[in-house]
């Protein structure tokens, strides 16, 4: 994923990121520093970059709108971490280094990840040059998605996973709200805030939700064939862990299909946005074909 | 605290709460009833019915305010299921019943809590009949101050307490983060939304302070003095696991008076805000004269 543009929104989001994440007294600063560990200098920005792409699609042109896609990596970035602490996932390692909990504490990743979504709001609420209206209705797409009925119920239905999730239909369920959700965020944020209208919003849905899909059977093909020391983390959990993935129902080359498929449905629904869409299809076609 | 008006504010909350903690599926339902198992049928809910008294004292009528004080009584209890956990306080028993990760797991705690969270600022942004850029500062400050400068940040500090805390510089700093920063949002917020004035905004902050600091220490009192029953939670854990307190620095009679100076003072800083504050003023009486 190497497109100047990417790179382009990258370095916004990480500007903002780095002005953002500071404390106003030292006496908690472990905390601001387990913040900035987990954010800073990794990940691949994929959902700000969504959102940003969006959002000039649609016409928007305010400096301000990339609170928004920081904040959506801030709650993508305490997902993480929460998932990876030891009464969830367990994991060592995340983004190539040790995971918060490992590099802090368990108490202090509990909170960073607190934080952050918590300031993620707060970061969002402070967007300007935007109708206003239009800023509300972005911040309860954002707690919508991120929350109960969204991403943290794609967690609750994966962790409560062995043994239940044992369909296409189940595991669908599970990818849509765990991954399609704050996916789906940043396409419906970037067409409300950039001026897009229902319809686009709802076919702006449609898009992340495919692609989101696409994105997690990428994922599980990736656990299964995947270089360790370029995704970050180990590979073969979900053969070790038994999972039900749509690699272990259908096969590599099916996945394959699939995601292929997806893309191309993800694509079909963008018709309804006027514009160069130019960065947008180059972005599906590298998640597609990534490595890691 | 039974005065009749409070009771109502209380009613109000608990039915908005009612109303909003579902989910849309099946799938997850663990999470949300943990959600209702901590936030429903228990808890003072002090804080939504000080943003609710400062609405009205500012002339506000919008009944949908009080989504916003639902979703300070949401956040108040995700940080006590945070707080409960293992890796933090480790608390078995909360409100008088078994805390959350001991009704549930561990797991679905943490994501209960999280979930409380990113609702509430849901919720809160699904405020309507207010003027939309009162909304908008009423969120920021929703998260200003339950964020890593105000409610967690003093949750840092607390958590890195022995032996760094052991003046009451440092614990006022605690307490000021900890617990006068949410009651902060609710005086905040309730004047915001009411159409108050900077001035009034200001003022509120002052209060807030000071009511938070006496209902912190009359915490530390309880906690050495308390009936268990009455409280709901064990008492002299503070001497147990040797904190540094009010109470331990100051003695019993000397908080009690530091209390009822504070208390006072809160009261004097009313003075620029208008109309009828009977309630408020109740209502810090019976925070000063509490049992539990």
């Amino acid at each position: 994923m190497s497109a100047s543009f990417i790179n382009e929104y990258s370095d916004m989001v990480e500007a903002c990121l780095e002005k953002n994440l500071v404390g106003a007294s030292d006496s908690y600063k472990a905390v601001i520093e387990a913040m900035r560990y987990s954010t800073l200098g990794g990940g691949k920005r994929i959902r700000p970059a969504i959102m940003l792409m969006f959002y000039k699609l649609c016409g928007g042109t305010a400096d301000s709108a990339v609170n928004f896609a920081a904040a959506l990596e801030m709650i993508h970035t305490y997902s993480l971490i929460h998932d990876d602490l030891p009464c969830m996932d367990n994991d060592d390692m995340r983004r190539g280094k040790p995971s918060c909990h490992k590099a802090f504490t368990e108490n202090i990743a509990l909170l960073a990840g607190d934080a952050l979504l918590t300031e993620a709001f707060g970061l969002a609420a402070k967007t300007k040059g935007i109708a206003e209206y239009r800023i509300i209705e972005s911040l309860s797409v954002l707690a919508e998605c991120a929350g109960v009925n969204g991403m943290i119920g794609g967690q609750v239905i994966d962790l409560q996973g062995n043994g239940n999730i044992n369909s296409i239909e189940t595991l669908t369920e599970m990818y849509h709200r765990k991954t399609g959700a704050l996916i789906c965020a940043a396409v419906k944020i970037g067409t409300i805030l950039g001026g897009g209208n229902n319809k686009q919003v709802l076919a702006g849905e449609k898009f992340a939700y495919n692609l989101g899909l696409a994105f997690q059977i990428i994922d599980d093909i990736l656990d299964a064939t995947g270089d360790e020391q370029e995704l970050g983390k180990p590979i073969n959990s979900d053969i070790k862990n038994g999972k039900f993935t749509f690699v272990t129902a259908l096969g590599i080359d099916a996945c394959r299909e699939k995601a292929r498929q997806l893309t191309n449905e993800a694509r079909e629904a963008l018709n309804v946005y006027e514009g160069n869409k130019k960065e947008i299809l180059t972005l599906t076609e590298q998640l597609l074909n990534r490595t890691y």
